[in-house]
């Protein structure tokens, strides 16, 4: 990414504070009915206040008609290329969970699997086994499985059929090939080192995935294998810090975010499961860092859902919590999301997002309301999310002359 | 180009189905008595509509400022880097006399060359001798040379002084000098093959250009030899099957669009000459086909002409026949032109073009009319053309999520 050829030279401290804070999903579609989005058809006065304090653009998250997983949508808000800089799905589903992975681990997303006597898989969910079946069968093979070849095991439920697992030791590498044949019918595939590194994690997986089958035969359970899948490591990535020279701090409520977070190297705030906790953590910490992610959740929620008026009912919300903002000192704000989730897709989506950027640093214009179509008319026109950031670092003046 | 990176990922096939209309060289420039461009002086009601239902923005064919050729043009709306994939301007001027070209073929442009007898190129275009005339001097050299070396060579009349030439054969290669000094007053120049693969086809065109001069000394002609140009093959590019996993076909009238479109693999329906025989064709074939690229040729005609009145009759000509789109369903319409021709430069440009986006899955804007500056308003914005297949796919519901 070009930025980074010209962030060393210019970047620089101040005392100044800067804000980003993600409604997740927020954009939307019209409904069919009415011919407005969610956010056309919620009443937000204090989010159209800072619309219209502020410059109005929309962003696209990675490329025009891409629609990104949570990953890239905030890896991009991070100020990162979403596609250079990719986080392994075995990685996303851990911090997803909020497992712990450091440097040098391998992260895995695991499928519970109903497999034949002849290493055929005949399941590749196990029948989507229930998420309580799933908790007992890793309790058993925790309790069986702690190490293998000096390698620590951690095994986790996700839901249903998942589970996550953490590989924790010396001369580990994700250059492996995964188990999972794809189809079902096919037989279990012995994993491979792709590189001479992966040679330890090739052996130790393996014999995991033996030594669950052996625990599985006693059991009554659809589950009687597992395929090790998205066998991933965290990218190497310059934290907030080195890139930024910004000591940061996250406010989220779900694992995910908070992991990805830690990825980038910010400090985990404490906070509750209300986005009026998440604020009072906001006022709680103001003091202590120069840069805040805030991240709401249960916009995206409601849209996955496909529920419109929830979604509309949760921005009113949302609204009138923000206020609080308003009294807090912010060199730079953004208020954006991390892609949109429109409740008539019931999916995230491809649509660029409004963004407001308040600031005294920017020119505001004549956008008078947060929507998908007031904000695409305003002064910053249509960016990429990774473009945000360093507005946010320019409009807080931590980004100095380039060149003489 | 960063798409492909991810398009594997996420592409998906379903039942959706997507047109690309191209009104070729749509864009124009205002007439200095009235102010208005063709777009803004014709009655286009349809057009209007269209522009109303969707989403609108203008489009940027290579980059800004700079003015594509048709290969260039069509090559970014089918999604691919226009800079990055040339088609050789040999393979693109044997397409547009029909010419069939496979892989591994080389394709030339020929220019009849008024060469005297010390083999020094006096008129590089022969005085522009009629076509009549080149169809004469070609029928000749067909009769007479028909293979060398063991590889065939046709050889077809373009227009006025301008022929093609392609080479049919094992072990050819484009990598071989040009012959034409560029300059009158210099001597032809010897073909050489710029790597060792370009040996048999630089010995090949040496001995055809010498033949071709043998027969010329007979003839009471200015067209002594050939300049040989241009000289190409077709470029290694994944097929629209490959790519986006799309069935596609081509419905157009001009050899040059059937050319590139078979490049990229699509079908090549058979049509009339008629804006109505084209829909015609679309209708009959709506079933068989995942994606349709519709190519209008008259607008940019009759703005290479310089004709502002013809221009404006001709759209509202397509205005009228384009209302048979309102009774297909489409999941997702791009109409758009792959460049500007304003009348008023008698030429292509490099202005953007209106870009209609029509899909239940994307924004209406308020943009109520099929123009430049009207469509420079829409919510799409400014875009590349690279960008607008990856817009028809994503409406179409056929690009999956980019990471977890």
């Amino acid at each position: 990414m070009d930025y980074e050829k010209i962030l060393p030279e210019v970047i620089k401290k101040n005392e100044n504070k800067i804000l980003l804070l993600v409604l997740d999903g927020v954009g939307g579609l019209p409904h069919p009915e009415t011919g407005k989005t969610e956010l056309e058809t919620a009443n937000i006065p204090n989010l159209d206040y800072f619309a219209k304090k502020g410059s109005c653009g929309v962003i696209i998250p990675v490329l025009p008609g891409i629609t990104p997983g949570s990953g890239p949508g905030h890896i991009a808000l991070f100020g990162y290329d979403p596609i250079e800089i990719q986080i392994g799905r075995g990685v996303l589903e851990c911090l997803g969970i909020g497992m712990d992975i450091k440097k040098g681990e391998i992260a895995i997303r695991g499928n519970f699997a109903t497999i034949d006597e002849n290493n055929i898989v005949i399941d590749r969910r196990a029948g989507r086994i229930p998420t309580e079946e799933n908790e007992k069968l890793v309790e058993l093979i925790s309790r069986n499985i702690k190490e293998i070849k000096g390698v620590k095991i951690e095994i986790r439920t996700v839901k249903e059929h998942r589970c996550a697992i953490v590989l924790r030791g010396e001369n580990l590498s994700p250059a492996v090939s995964e188990n999972d044949p794809q189809k079902e019918g096919l037989p279990l595939v012995e994993i491979k080192p792709l590189k001479e590194e992966g040679k330890l994690t090739a052996e130790v997986l393996n014999e995991f995935e033996r030594k669950v089958r052996e625990i599985l035969k006693k059991v009554n359970s659809k589950a009687k294998g597992i395929l090790l899948r998205g066998i991933s490591t965290l990218p190497h990535i310059p934290s907030f810090q080195e890139k930024y020279k910004l000591k940061a701090a996250c406010i989220a409520t779900y694992p995910m975010y908070k992991g990805i977070s830690r990825v980038v190297g910010m400090d985990i705030l404490e906070t509750g499961e209300t986005i009026e906790e998440e604020f009072e953590t906001l006022k709680k910490y103001y003091d202590e860092y120069d840069f805040f992610f805030v991240h709401i959740k249960k916009t995206d929620s409601f849209g996955e859902d496909g529920n419109f008026m929830g979604k509309v009912k949760i921005l009113e919300e949302i609204d009138r919590k923000i206020w609080v903002l308003k009294n807090l000192k912010f060199e730079a704000i953004a208020i954006t999301g991390d892609h949109s989730t429109p409740s008539m897709l019931k999916s995230h989506s491809w649509h660029p997002v409004p963004l407001a950027l308040i600031s005294p640093n920017t020119i505001p214009d004549d956008v008078e309301k947060f929507t998908e179509r007031d904000c695409a008319k305003g002064i910053l026109g249509k960016l990429y999310s990774k473009e945000v950031m360093y507005l946010l670092l320019a409009c807080s003046l931590k980004l100095g002359k380039f060149g003489a």
